[in-house]
This record gives structure tokens, C-alpha cells and sequence, in this order.
């Protein structure tokens, strides 16, 4: 697939425009557990995905962390290039959750783009409101929603995009995703096995009732 | 003051554009505690703050509300005009916490400009990164800051804002912009009090020891 085809705004950009975004992206590839962006780096640019997985996630001063979104294929990272927007005032760290390919596009050359043109900056602006309403899906989750439901989605989430009943995760990483600590996520989970929802098992989590963690979810 | 001196972005505006967007803007007028914009109600427009203070917040199904920015003069609420922007799926309630004069924009007039305008739709995409960054600060809060800590935050810029160390807010309505119960109000409060940092009486909290209150929020 080329480059254009990742960019449904293409078709209305000019020709002199298309051929500069097109010239200045370079394809990258991202080995699993990479770090992609650095929270306190200032600009690594944007990073468009062609096939894989990043997570965005945000740190605390004690090192814990929580999941904010996920890229998949065709995504485009805005965060990566915050130089790009004088408003942006936070620190997202990007890493890829599988080995990944995608194209890295300069802050400076996005940004002298979308400064003319007008179907560019009205595409960057869909695509910010886009991950504004993930964050705030994800403030309502962690405001009023229990931990168990939250564990439960995450569980699933993972079932889906693993492909598999059987996660091969850790309980510390699990904590990551959902901004808590892994004392939290064990006990939660050995509740979950004391239900007959979960088998644990060393370095394993195998969902063993998915109609029952779905019930979970749904309440 | 001008219509055309609340927008900053005015000048790079062709003359039909100006005209266009000062003929469909309307001068508002509400009434402290008056609801401008309901979640679900689908498009009120932009509100452009002339004088005054507006809240946005979210709302929980069990009807539990947190404070998610507040708007001062000048400031533009995107939000209520959720339609403008397809991606858009979160709910936000618009209160006005005191007397507010405010210029009322058509959604569907600014949406058509700024399909046209990039000035007006970089301008837009920096408004959206300011609150996003606003968010995120509330997210890290929430997930990262103790209750005492954000309590005595609030207390501070409800001080600044009101210009008086004598605040007539209920605990209710101090729970309401936090995002937790009454209850946990009233008993930190109570703690602040036992340790002399306010001075609790019917319907007002006097805050007597503004530096220790500095130190609790910078710690």
C-alpha cells in the first residue's frame, strides 16, 4: 500500500502539497516493547501506522503508568509531534505493543501543511476529537466504574486483539494498562478464578467464562 | 468591545468570512446557575465568553458531576457544538457560575467556515489542544493526586476567582466540582479545620491559613 493510501484526506490536498507530505515521510519499523516517543522529548514527529500496535500512556512522578489509547493499522499519532500545536501542554509516551511498521512524518512539514491548508487542519482537528473523546470515555471509567468492570473489559479487549483465551500477560502489566497497582489486579484476578470467570496459571490468564466476563462488563 | 476583538484569529479572516461570522453571532445574557448546553442536547453553538464564568462538566448516570474546565472572558467553548465535529462523542453540561454575557455562534456558520478557513480551523484545533491539555492535567489529578491535595487546590482558585477568603459554596456543590461525595467533603473539611486551615461555618468556609493551604497543594 502507498503512502497516499493512508491518508483519506489525500484527495484534497495539491499536488504540491501531496508531493511534500510524501517526500518527507519515512517508513520506520518498531520492534514489540519499543519506546517510539518519549513523553518528555519534544518533537519525534507523527506516526502514522501501517500494520501493528501502539500504546499511548502516560506516567506519574512514582513510575506508574495508564493506558490513554491504542493505534492500530491506518491510525495516525498526533501526540508524538506536540511541538506541532502551541496548546498542547502534556506528556504522552508511545510504545509499540507489537512489532510495527509506520511512516514518521516531520512536526515541522505537518505543520507548515496544515497552516494552508484548510482540509488538513480540519482532518488533524477529527482526528484530535477523536482521541479527546477516548480520554474522556476513559475519565468516566476511572471516575465511576469499578475495578472489576474495568479488569473485565481490559480482559476481553485483549482476548480480541490477541486472538486468544489464553493472554500470555503479566499482573504488572495489566496494572499499567488500568493506572493501578498489581497488588490491586492479583487479588481482583484471584477473585475473578474464585468465580470460575479466569485459570491462572504462571505468566498465563485464560479466559475460561467469556459469556460470564461479559455480563461483568455490561452491569 | 467589538465582536471582531473577542476572536484572535480575526484579522486572518477574508472580509466575507468576518462578516459572515459577526452577522450570525447573537449577544447572550445568563442568569447565574442558568444551564446553557445539555449533554445530550444535540447543538447549541459556540459560546464566546464576554463577561462572566462558565463550568463544564461531566455527569455520571447516577447523576455524580465532575468539574471538567471552567471558561472566562474571551474563552470560546467548542463543546457545545458537538455536531461540528463527527467525531466528537462525549457529553459535556455548560452551567454558568455567575452572571455571564456571551456571544452565541451557529455551529453549522462556524463549521462552514472553517472548512473553508485554515486560519479558523488551526485556530479551532488549538482551542481543542488547550482543553485536551486540560483534561489530561485532571486525569493525572484524579488518578494521581490525593483528595486533601485537590481539595485544597480547589480552595485556592475559588479564593482567586472570588476574591475572598470567606467562600459561600456548599459541600455538596465543592463535591459536584471534585468528582466525589459529600460526605468525603465534609470530613476532609473538617480535617483542614482541626488542623487550622479554615473556619467551617453554616453555608461558608473561611480559609485562615493561606500559606499552610499553598504548602498542602504544592507537596
Amino acid at each position: 500500500m502507498e503512502f497516499a493510501e493512508y491518508f483519506p484526506v489525500w484527495p484534497r490536498l495539491t499536488p504540491a502539497e501531496q508531493k511534500k507530505l510524501s517526500e518527507s515521510a519515512v517508513s520506520r519499523t518498531a520492534k514489540k516493547g519499543q519506546i517510539l516517543h518519549n513523553g518528555s522529548a519534544e518533537c519525534t514527529g507523527l506516526l502514522l501506522v501501517q500494520s501493528g500496535q501502539l500504546r499511548a500512556y502516560i506516567l506519574s512522578d512514582e513510575g506508574r503508568e495508564i493506558t490513554v489509547y491504542r493505534l492500530f493499522d491506518l491510525d495516525l499519532c498526533l501526540f508524538s509531534a506536540s511541538c506541532m500545536l502551541r496548546s498542547l501542554r502534556f506528556e504522552l509516551t508511545i510504545e509499540a505493543e507489537k512489532d510495527t511498521e509506520f511512516w514518521l512524518i516531520p512536526a515541522e512539514v505537518y505543520k507548515r501543511l496544515m497552516e494552508q491548508s484548510a482540509p488538513l487542519a480540519n482532518y488533524t482537528n477529527e482526528i484530535m476529537a477523536e482521541r479527546f473523546s477516548e480520554v474522556m470515555w476513559l475519565m468516566e471509567q476511572i471516575l465511576w466504574q469499578s475495578l472489576d468492570k474495568r479488569l473485565a473489559a481490559f480482559l476481553l479487549e485483549e482476548m480480541a486483539l490477541e486472538e486468544t483465551g489464553a493472554l500470555k500477560i503479566t499482573h504488572e502489566r495489566i496494572a499499567n494498562h488500568l493506572g493501578t497497582a498489581r497488588e490491586v489486579v492479583t487479588r481482583m484476578l484471584r477473585y475473578f478464578q474464585s468465580e470460575g470467570l479466569v485459570k491462572l496459571s504462571r505468566g498465563q490468564i485464560e479466559i475460561t467464562d467469556k459469556a460470564g466476563m461479559q455480563t461483568l462488563d455490561m452491569v
